[in-house]
C-alpha cells in the first residue's frame, strides 16, 4: 500500500521536483500538498508540466490533516522551516529540505544564517540526510535535514578523502560551477535570463557561501580535526547541474582507489575510470553523481570532479531517497530515472 | 517476461532516447544495439549518460540474432533504413523511426526525398505510426512506421479540425519552432552551439520541407480531398521541443470543441483551457502534447498551438507506444514520465 | 562641438543601450543621466559593463538643468513618460522611447493602453519616429516617438506592400519571435532564466498585443483603409533579436521588387537575395534589419521575414539616428558599429 | 590615410572578429582577404553579418600582392602558420594569432604542440604579442605572436603578482571557464548545440592543456626561476567570454595593491575596486580585462578572478592593438567598443 506524503512548500522548484519523482514512485503517494501564498490554487496553475497528474489543490499548512500522513517534505525557506516543522505532530516522520537543521552546533548556525534557532531542542534529533554516509541513522530517524547541494556535492568528492587521510587537510580548494535552479524562483535581478544567460561570474568569494557550515562542520568529523576549506561557487547559464572541481593534495591513486572503493557498492555515485572527467550534462534530471579523479602534472597534486543534478541528487532525489529508508521502503524506489540527454 | 528488444542505430539521440525511456519500462529488456560505425564500443561511451545501465556493447546489424528479438527499433537514417529493414526476418515485429515507410505513395516518396523506393511492396504493409489516429491498425501491425515529429504536431492540432469540416481547408498556415536536437548528433556548422545559440531562423521556407509529404498525405486523407498547407520551420536554441503554432480560418469555439472531443480520452494529448497556450517547457522531456484554441480579435480567425517534445513523443516516445501496442502491452507502459522542469 | 545629451531612465535595458551607443558616438557627449529609483548611484554601479566610461552619476530628473542639454532620450516606462515629458521645457528635442507619443489618435491610446492620455495637446506635435518612412518629418521634429520594437519590425517587412498595393490588405498574418530584452530589466517570474530558458511560447495571442495599435495606424495610413493583421509573438530563449515571419497573399517577384526598390537608398534595411532568410543572429547588437522574401509552394503566397535587434534598430539606435536628424549629424553617426557574431 | 591590411584565415571566428573591429576602425582598410577553403567566396556568404561591408572576396594566400599591403593579420591554424609566415615577405609586417610563434623555446614548441618548428629561425624575431606587457618591444617588432586566450587571460591575473614576488609560486592554481567560440568553427560533436548547452565540464584535466606551454615561459621569465602551476579548464554554454578563477597564497592586500599599480594606466584592463569579482557578461563583445581580487577566510590566501572576452581582448582585439602600436597609430584606435550587455 502506498504511503501517504504531504509536502509542505510545493510552489517552489524543490517542491515541484518532489512531485515530478513521486509521480512515478511506486510507493508513494501524495495526499496534501501546501504553499501559503498560492493557497487554494490548482497545482496545474502553479506548475503547467505538472498538469496530468491528479493532485490535491495548494492549501495552508495549517488545513492539512497530518494524521492521514506518512511522511511530510518540508520544502520551505530557512528560518520558516524552523517555525512550521516545530509545530508539526511529535510523531510524524520528516524530511526537511532546508539549511534549518543541518548544523548540529545551533551557534554555527546562528553565526552562518544571523539568527539565533528557534528550536535548538530539536536540533538535535535531526540526522544529517547525505544518505551515502548516514543511511542508518537515517533510517532509524523521524526528522532527517536535507543536505545543501554544494556541500553535498563537495561532500562526496571529498569526504572519503578526509576519513582516509589520504591528503593534506591544509590545502583542499573546492570550485564549484552550479545552474540557477539552486537559487530557487525568486524574483531577483542576477537571475533574469537576460542577466544570467551568456557568461558566468563568481559569487560568495572569499568563502563565505553559507555551505561551508556544513563543509567545516562534516569534514572536521570525519578527519577528527578542525578543517577549513577554500569554496568558491560560480554561477553559469544552465538550469540544473553542479560541477565541483577540486584541488587536493595526496598521491593520485590513493585518492583514486579510496574514492572507488568508498562507492563501489552505492547505486547512486560512480566513480569513473581513472582519468576521466565527468560532465552536468550526464546526469541532468536524475539521481546520479559522477565522479572523476584525474592526475596533476605535477606529482602529489590531484584533481578531483564531482557532478550533480541539484535538484534531483543535490535535494529532492536525495530526500526521496532518505524517504524511502525511513518508510521501510527500497531505497532506490523511484528515484532510477535515466539522465535526460541532450 | 520482458520483451526483448533490439535497437538498431543506437548512437544517434532518437536511438539513445529510446534506451532512457527502456530504462525505466517495466515490461521490455534490451538484447541488442547497433551502431556501425560505433561497434565495439560500450554504449557509456557513446553516451556516457547511459553509463548506469547494463547494456549489451554496440555490434554490426549482421551480429544480432533476431531469433531473441520481439521487437526491433529502427533508428537508422532513411534510405538506409529500406536497406536493412528489408533484410530482417519476414516476421520480425518492427517500428521505423525514420522517413522511409511514412509514404503509402512511393511516386511521392522518390519527390520528396530525391530517389526511387528501393522496397515499395513493403511500403503497402507499413501502418503509419501517429498512434491517436491509428491505433487499431497499429496493434495488428508488423511494421509501423514513426512520424516525422514535426509533421506529428502539425497533425495533432489539426487533423481532427480537417476531418470535422470546421476549419477553411483552403487558407491553414503551420509556423513551427523546433529545437536543435531534431537535426540529430549530426556534424553541421549551423547546429554548433556558437552558430545556433542566442538567435534563431526559418529554414526549409516557402513550403518545401520534407515533412510536408505527410502533411499532404494525411490531411488529404482526412479531408477527402487534395489539402496543400503552408508550413514554415525555425530552429530556436533550445535542445528539446516543438511548438506549432497554427493559422485557420473557422469558428473559434467550434474548432475548440472538435480539439477537445478528440482527445478527451487520450493519455497524452491534452486539450488546454479555451483561450491558453502551451510552451514547450512544459512538456520537456515527456510524451505529453499540450494544445491550446485561441480565437483572435478578427472573428472567424483562430490560432492553435501545440507542443510536444521532439525527441519523445515526437519520435522515440510515440515508438515507444506503437511498440506497446504492437506487442500487447498496456499503451502507456514506461511512458508516464513527468516533463522535466525547469 | 559634441550635443549634450541627458538620458532619463537610463538605469532600465534601452537607458544602458543608448549609453553604449554613445560611447563610440563621434558628435554626442552625455551630461545628464536619470534613474530615480538609482538617484545618486554611478552608472557602474547599475550596469557595470558600463564601468570603462566616465559618466555623470545617476540623478533624479528634478535635478537636471536642460538649460546644458540640446536633446533628451526618455526611456521611462508607459505614463510615466507623459508626466515626465509635459514637464520639460517646452524647447527641448525630446525622442521619447515609450508608447505614449506612438499613437496620433489618443482614443486608441485609452483603449488599449488602459487609461486616458494625460496631454493629448501634446501628441499632435509628435512625430512618428520610424526614420525610414518619417526622415523629413523628424528632422523637423521636436517630440519625437520611438516606434515599438515588435511594431517596427512588422512595419519594415510590409508598409511598402500595403502602400503598393501588391498584397491582400484583408490576409496578413505576422509570426513573430523575440528575445527576452524587450521586456526589459523587470523581475518577472517568466522571465527568470530557469522559466525562460530551453523553450518557447506564444503570448498576448490572439491578436492582443498593444504594439498592434502602431499596426493598425500605419498600415490603415498607408493604405487608405482599415487594415487589421492578425499578430502573434513568441518568447524565445536569446537575449536580443526579433525575428517577424509574415504570411501574405500576392505575387511574390512583385512583393520582392517592391521592398528592394523602398530600401534600395538605405543604410540600415537591407533586402537580401530573392529566396534567402535572415537570422537575428546576424545583426545582433547592430543597427540593420535584414529583410527575406521567398514564394510558397502555392503561387500567390509569399513569406516575408525580417530580423532586427530589439535593443538596436528596435530601439535605442532607431533613438540616435532620429536625434542625430533632429541635431542636424548625419543620420549614421555612431550607428555602423557591426553585429556581434558568434 | 588608412593602413591597408590582409587578413590570412578570414573565414574563421578570429578571422571573422578582426573584420568586425576593423569595421569602425578610423585608420585601417581592409585590402585581401583569404580562406584557401573557401576561396572566391563574398565573405557575406561565410559570414552573413558582414554583409553590410564592402569587401574583397576571399582568395588563396598566393593570389595576394602583399606590395600593397601595410600589415597582415594571420589567423590561420597552427602549423599552418609556419608554413604560410616563412613564405610572406620579409619586411611585411605581420601579427600571428596562431600558437607558432609564442614559444621562444623550439623544444617546447614541440614537446607541446607535438611536432618539430619548421622555422625555427623565425622564431627568434617573434614577439610575444602580450602588449601590456611587451609593448616597447611590440611597437619596434615586425612579427607578434599573438597569445593565447586562457593564457592571456591568467597572466593578465598573475604575472604582476609573480614579478613583485608577492605570491607563494609553488602553489597556484588557475581554475577557468570558458565560452565556446575559443574552439572555433570547428565540427566537432562536443561543440554541437545540443552537446554543449544546458551543462558544464572539464577538460584538459591535470594541467595537460597547451596553453601551459606559455605560463612556464611567461611565469618563470618573471619570477627568474621554474615555475609551473595547475590550469583546468572548463567549458561552458556561452559563446564568448573566459572567467579565471585563481587561488593564491600571499597576503591580499599586497595583491590588490601590485595589481592596481601594474594596470593604473592600462586602458583596457582595470582592476575592480577590492573585494568585487567580475563577470564575463560586463566585457562581452570588448576589448576589456576586469579583475577583481578577494581575500580568503582563511588568512593568506587569495583569489584573483579576471575576466575577459576570448575573441576580442583574447584574441583579435589585442591583434589589432598590437598592429596599432606596430603602424604607429593611437593603440586604443577602433578598440574602444563598449561591451554589449545584455
Amino acid at each position: 500500500m502506498s504511503k501517504k506524503i504531504a509536502i509542505l512548500g510545493a510552489s517552489g522548484y524543490t517542491g515541484a521536483e518532489l512531485v515530478r519523482i513521486i509521480a512515478t514512485h511506486p510507493d508513494m503517494e501524495i495526499v496534501a500538498l501546501s504553499g501559503d501564498r498560492k493557497a487554494g490554487m490548482a497545482m496545474r496553475e502553479v506548475f503547467p508540466f505538472l498538469r496530468h497528474l491528479d493532485l490535491p489543490n495548494l492549501v495552508r499548512i495549517e488545513e492539512i490533516d497530518f494524521a492521514d500522513v506518512d511522511l511530510a517534505f518540508c520544502a520551505l525557506p530557512h528560518a520558516t522551516s524552523q517555525a512550521v516543522i516545530s509545530k508539526l505532530p511529535k510523531d510524524l516522520k520528516i524530511v526537511d529540505l532546508s539549511a534549518d537543521f543541518r548544523l548540529r552546533d545551533v551557534d554555527e548556525y546562528e553565526k552562518w544564517y544571523g539568527k539565533p534557532h528557534s528550536v535548538p531542542e530539536m536540533q538535535g534529533e535531526a540526522v544529517y540526510g547525505l544518505t551515502e554516509f548516514y543511511r542508518e541513522e537515517i533510517k532509524a530517524a523521524r526528522l532527517v535535514a536535507g543536505t545543501g547541494c554544494n556541500a553535498m556535492t563537495g561532500q562526496f568528492a571529498l569526504t572519503p578523502l578526509v576519513s582516509a587521510g589520504v591528503i593534506d587537510l591544509d590545502d583542499i580548494i573546492i570550485d564549484l560551477k552550479t545552474g540557477v535552479s539552486g537559487a530557487g524562483r525568486s524574483l531577483k535581478e542576477n537571475l533574469l535570463h537576460a542577466e544570467l544567460s551568456e557568461g558566468t561570474h563568481a559569487y560568495a568569494v572569499g568563502s563565505v557561501h553559507r555551505h561551508l557550515a556544513e563543509f567545516d562542520q562534516e569534514f572536521s568529523k570525519a578527519a577528527g580535526q578542525d578543517v577549513r576549506v577554500q569554496f568558491t561557487p560560480h554561477l553559469i547559464p544552465a538550469n540544473r547541474g553542479i560541477l565541483a572541481t577540486v584541488y587536493v593534495k595526496g598521491d593520485a591513486e590513493a585518492v583514486y582507489e579510496t574514492l572507488a572503493a568508498a562507492y563501489q557498492n552505492e547505486t547512486f555515485v560512480e566513480v569513473l575510470p581513472y582519468g576521466e572527467a565527468p560532465s552536468t550534462r550526464h546526469i541532468r534530471g536524475s539521481n546520479f553523481c559522477h565522479i572523476g579523479v584525474v592526475a596533476d602534472r605535477r606529482a602529489g597534486r590531484v584533481i578531483v570532479i564531482a557532478a550533480l543534478d541539484n535538484l534531483m541528487k543535490g535535494s529532492s532525489g536525495q530526500a526521496i531517497q532518505n524517504a524511502n529508508l525511513m518508510l521501510g521502503l527500497d531505497e532506490n524506489a523511484g528515484l532510477m530515472l535515466a539522465p535526460v540527454f541532450p
